[in-house]
């Protein structure tokens, strides 16, 4: 396993003399964020406020040049820091105003101080042994059938596998009985086998595609994570271990509800479980149409499709009935569910293409848990490890190579920039970081996408409160100090709130704040999750001093400042992180 | 294994004094047949020609009384003998005038004086363990799901199969999961789980319904042999082993060519394979609603469809690619099919039913074949067996529980009626009994469906040249005796032909005449099958002389008489037969 690998550069902040080394492709006010530096700014990244001005006084960056800056200022070294890419060895000034940068979604997580970000690389895994690809290939020179030698073409197959690859008991489908006449005597009976293999043991290895000539160098299968809010899906080669391409888009079932419920209860609609199927399925093929133009792959050469999703997103990608899913005792459908064809599922894949769906461990601990479980390797680890992903819910999952145990809580929305007075997904618009300037309390907000702010998501809720909770600005009970004196800071209905963005500097023509009743739901989210961790080591009889390494799972989990989520208690100092 | 269970009852003929046991239900003419005796007949059992009159002297019969016969001649005992059938003891007298009957297809075949037909029961097989259902139920009584007991669903169900029935590695469907939350609910938790066992043993049993409450009782199948010409279909009781419905239908493929070449020809066309499985799949539908209708089953209760057809019938229905079964080598494109759904082949069937194809051993030895060993039980047997399905091809198999050997030769269509002046399929108005009066040679015929004769069928064929070879009317070459004196013997072209029914007694306003040419054709295809069965048996190193047993197969099998097929040398007095 291998960190993200752009090369490093240092940047200096005069006049903190604060020198800081990041990945190259870091803008300056990232690295401004990261080494604790403020720079004024309010667009969000977007280079319309033109406050976050630096001074490059050695070494260049690339971009940061903007109609907000003149020519002399451009000349006279001058640039937008929101704007502003570090390539190299870089000192910047910092005037006495300026602000942050980002790009969600799409865009690969930045490291953090504190946590690390783990990118796999499958040959390397491949290696070790812990990379079993689910879908081989064999290529076979078959002797062509003869008056003495009629053996049927799938015997002829099967018979050649058994011989010079040791496979057995292989299962045939008719779709593919249906082209081997035909493939086998396209290239005088040489041809590439697709096998797919048994999840379980004793299950059998499939035969799922037959290919003219030889094209066991490309095998290509697609990972898609299903969440309630995003579906996120890569292209991935299976012989180099080379991610193709991946894209997200959101989950078209937003329309009809946030969460879970809210979708379970549209199901329950006459229609609604075929609609919420057809809905899943339209945002797949979507992103499936682009990774696969992306990658440049042969559809041909894709041949399976892994889908992990929480246990409702399952169920309704899969047209099952999830009802009892949120009536006691909430029991789910089904834990495995049988390999089966993505194009029967509706998905716009080869006919051979297999979709493999992660199983569910019960209503709330869902295939997307088990595919932490198993991408994180907690499931193999000697050292105890507290596996969290949080989200609407959190699952936490608690265990090393001999026992795993779980819970799943109801955090509240918080988390996922839901129940906040301008709190949104993690989309483009919203603030995820945050600093504060100590005398003037002018803020540097950053969003997503670089472009003016919409409002505040899970990990930026997580960055103002722990920087505020750090300056004294909110107590430990999410209460502003009555003392401060700033425009920023004013009375509403139930209590006091903070403007983060002035109404013309937004996208959203209104002030965006934040308010005491937010932290609440802050403190309450957190209050839930921490709960559900000692519940879960209170029922396993261990405490949280026995955990070892604490593994941050999801959208969320990369893009959260761990730092900044210690400072407001949400994961402990004390815990080894890693 | 039972013969025909019909009682017995005796039959004397005056003046002849010849007496005959045939089961009750027999026609008067038909126990003529057996016994021998002739009685002049012309309309082939339709009884209208009004020859085959008889007086009952003691006993009675039932029907027999025509308009061809006066109020006098009726309260005389005068009865047409056609019409007239066999109830108990009866004495009959033969005037100086008289004919015969039958009715094919879907009427049971009667017993034949040497051939004995072998109809199963399949509770005696059970018993003896010969008989392993396709298909099992198991009623279930689960504990609900409660907060401490929240399994899912399907692990619910099998974690009872395993703990209660032992049954382990159960597969289960996604369209089978769909349906179970909600049949679980329905009579809380009672339930009765079908299974279809593996073909294999190193296969899966898999789970393919679930129904609410104990129908455990209730299991049916439903077997299809789908021949070239014929479709025939049956419902099974599972539990009983009783036939509930059957019916036969011709392929509708017919119309698209006479034999497997034919068909393959017509789907090389563009669309042709889609449509020769659309025509197939039609007449199968239309046999499948008149039999479950009939049956008075709960289509929910039919939990399997077992389908045998030689190996082009089987690849048509499949829409797999029959071309490389009409080229050398030969090779079909597969000997095993997997377990497949029967609606996915477009059968009128429940979601759940499994349809289980028989495995077809080579391009012309296919799963009727294959049935058919398994039927006769030859597979298991000591004695050393000659197995035959005589059709345009005919198939042998030799061996027994320790080996098995097979080949199949093209007899040409003389078996099946076809290649004849007057050749037609066994259907109404077939010529498939006859007889003649040795003094006058006016002919005794009896058609299939009791009607006014169309032409002559290939068992009718056999019975002709087997009574005609044994009066002396034709020699071991099938060439008319030239000394006889009847108007029914003349010339045509190519040498000589013998009137059967003049054109006012046909349905076809013409004469019905078999020719010196039409019994060329039979000899060679008699031929064909020896030469093959002496090949067979040459090349495992073995003579007729070591065959104890000779099995024939399928309609002709049932229906040849096969003391005459004897006496025209298709197989060989010196064989005991059973």
């Amino acid at each position: 396993m291998k960190e993200s690998q752009a090369p490093t550069v240092n940047v200096t902040f005069l006049p903190h003399g604060a020198t800081i080394a990041v990945p190259a492709g870091t803008s300056v006010i990232e690295a401004a964020l990261e080494a604790g530096v403020h720079i004024n700014a309010s667009c969000g990244g977007e280079g319309v406020c033109g406050k976050c001005r630096i001074r490059v006084e050695s070494g260049g960056v690339r971009g940061g040049v903007s109609e907000r800056l003149s020519p002399a200022d451009v000349a006279g070294g001058y640039r937008l820091a929101c704007r502003s890419i570090l390539e190299g060895d870089v000192t910047v000034r910092i005037p006495v105003e300026s602000t942050v940068d980002a790009g969600v979604l799409n865009r690969p997580a930045s490291p953090r101080r504190a946590a690390r970000v783990r990118r796999f690389n499958l040959s390397d895994l491949k290696q070790e042994g812990l990379f079993l690809p689910p879908v081989e290939k064999r290529y076979l020179e078959l002797t062509p059938p003869a008056a003495g030698d009629n053996l049927p073409d799938v015997s002829r197959i099967i018979a050649h596998l058994q011989r010079h690859f040791d496979e057995h008991r292989l299962g045939v489908d008719l779709a593919l009985i249906r082209k081997i006449p035909d493939v086998l005597r396209q290239q005088e009976f040489r041809v590439t086998a697709t096998l797919v293999r048994p999840v379980r043991p004793d299950g059998r290895t499939r035969l799922i595609n037959l290919q003219p000539g030889d094209t066991s160098g490309r095998s290509f299968a697609i990972a898609m994570d299903i969440g309630t809010t995003t579906i996120y899906g890569q292209v991935i080669d299976l012989v180099t271990g080379e991610v193709k391409a991946e894209h997200a888009e959101f989950n078209g079932q937003i329309s009809y509800g946030e969460d879970v419920i809210a979708r379970i209860v549209y199901a329950e609609k006459p229609g609604g479980l075929d609609r919420m199927q057809d809905v899943v399925v339209g945002t797949i093929n979507r992103i499936l149409g682009k990774i696969v133009r992306r990658s440049g792959v042969d559809p041909e050469d894709i041949s399976a499709i892994t889908l992990a999703g929480n246990t409702t997103m399952t169920q309704l990608l899969l047209r099952v009935d999830p009802r009892p899913i949120r009536r006691a005792p909430y029991v789910p459908a089904a834990a495995l569910y049988p390999p089966m064809k993505a194009r029967d599922l509706g998905m716009e894949l080869g006919e051979h293409v297999t979709a493999l769906v992660y199983p569910c461990v019960s209503s709330y601990v869902g295939g997307d848990i088990v595919a932490g479980v198993m991408g994180s390797g907690i499931y193999r680890a000697e050292e105890l490890t507290l596996f969290m992903d949080v989200g609407t819910n959190a699952e936490i999952v608690i265990g090393n190579r001999d026992w795993l145990a779980c819970a799943a809580c109801s955090a509240g929305p918080a988390f996922e920039g839901g129940g906040l007075t301008f709190g949104m997904r993690a989309a483009e618009g919203a603030i995820e970081d945050f600093s504060l300037d100590p005398a003037t309390l002018e803020p540097m907000i950053v969003t997503i996408g670089r472009v003016r702010p919409k409002g505040i998501c899970g990990s930026g809720l997580i960055n103002l409160a722990a920087v505020m909770f750090e300056m004294g600005i909110i107590n430990n009970l999410g209460k502003f100090d009555p003392g401060l004196h700033t425009p920023r800071l004013r009375e509403v209905e139930g209590g006091r709130e903070f403007v983060l963005a002035w109404r013309e500097e937004t996208q959203i023509d209104r002030d965006i704040t934040i308010s005491e009743i937010d932290f609440e739901n802050l403190i309450r989210a957190k209050g839930a999750i921490y709960s559900g961790c000692m519940t879960l080591l209170t029922e396993v009889g261990l405490t949280i001093r026995d955990v070892r390494r604490i593994v941050l799972a999801g959208g969320f989990g990369s893009f959260v400042d761990l730092e900044k989520a210690i400072t407001i208690g949400l994961y402990r100092k004390s815990t080894p992180t890693g």
